[in-house]
């Protein structure tokens, strides 16, 4: 039996999520089938990051266990060409340690958000970003983004159903810089509760729009109460860019 | 009556092209229909550039006259607003002086060509990229592109189906860049012939793979005949990126 890593791109717009489930096609399922097709085994593929619906990866990593003897390159390319034509693709195959798990080996996972803030509707980046009309401040929303970093319940920015055992959590990065027309936050900790850099996303955006100022964000963080801070941001901008062990 | 200048941005994906045709939706027509549910004015788009079939477009530059009075913010919103679902997207819109004309006024034009080069299949730019899997030289691909600058006759590089009167041109940059897994291209020019920057992309591949030299795009050049030169690459991964006046 040999363990091999995968790093995995995936557009999550078609997608359940990366999880399976019943009521759709899931990434996890893609590539669970593409194995199945590739050396006739049902092995389960666990991935570092259980992404919702219509989320994105650029560098999500994960595990698999197989029996057959097969080369690295061979795999990639074989779950490669099985997974067609759901746009899920293998970049990187490699054998792993016995003992290494995508989830609980990870170290660091970072995530990027795409917004677009113009007026005209997206057109090449639709449903791969989020269209923001109002002006923002991209600048107030770094400097807003700065009162998360640390140690904190982060209670405030997660998801109702989050499964997380404790709301604490290091927030290790929150950049928010501007290109041109579109704004990108760049989020990395060890690890995310459910919802947590679209809601954080979403509440600075109200900083953005000059509805609220860092300290209504501080406040937000210390209420430790869903209903303080602002709403859930779209899938559609949230990319796990990379997972680091 | 009013000349406005409009300056759009489209997914050329599921289009026979800018230009009004009959068989299948055309940019333009997106566009025409959208000046009529506007202002219920008959009135010519004309672009800037006429791009192929699934060729983008981040800056192309339109005209259009209307006699009914209306503010360019509120033509550029109503014209967004019409054009939907078709990924077609007004991003500015102003007056023009009466003799302004997208087509002959403009004084240069880029483009932009996008290589993605890896072996796994593409997920996020299905559709926006070139895939090339075996590894290229951007470096030599670079270097032999420059023998393509200056005042040329591109016969060489010209579809049989181009219409321009002399297939004479000055190219003015052609540059090739590597970041990470992407080869870019980039092209200017006064104006390019029907499938120039496409021919001259899938020339630069065979000496990015190793099997042209830059003396052989020389020759490829010098022997005006579109025969000697390498193949045409796919519109995917061309965008029309900045007219210039």
């Amino acid at each position: 039996m040999t363990r091999f890593k995968l790093t995995i791109e995936y557009d999550g717009g078609p997608f359940v999520g990366w999880q399976r489930q019943d009521n759709g096609l899931s990434i996890q399922q893609v590539l669970e089938d593409a194995v199945y097709a590739t050396v006739q085994e049902e092995s389960m593929v666990y991935g570092a990051g259980r992404t919702d619906a219509g989320v994105h990866a650029l560098g999500q990593v994960a595990h698999v266990d197989i029996a057959k003897p097969i080369e690295p390159n061979r795999l990639m390319a074989a779950l490669n060409f099985h997974a067609k034509p759901n746009p899920v693709a293998v970049t990187a195959a490699e054998v792993a340690l016995d003992d290494f798990h995508a989830r609980v080996s990870a170290m660091g996972r970072a995530y990027l958000y795409r917004i677009v803030n113009r007026r005209a509707p997206l057109t090449l980046d639709h449903g791969h970003a989020w269209l923001v009309s109002v002006p923002l401040d991209a600048g107030a929303m770094h400097e807003a983004a700065q009162r998360l970093i640390g140690n904190h319940d982060f209670t405030s920015f997660r998801a109702s159903l989050c499964q997380a055992q404790s709301p604490v959590k290091t927030l290790d990065r929150l950049d928010v810089q501007r290109m041109g027309d579109e704004i990108q936050v760049i989020a990395e900790a060890r690890s995310f509760l459910h919802h947590q850099v679209r809601n954080m996303v979403g509440t600075l955006r109200l900083v953005g729009e000059g509805k609220w100022s860092a300290d209504d964000v501080t406040a937000a963080l210390e209420a430790r109460d869903r209903s303080a801070s602002g709403p859930t941001s779209p899938p559609d901008g949230l990319y796990l860019t990379r997972v680091v062990y």
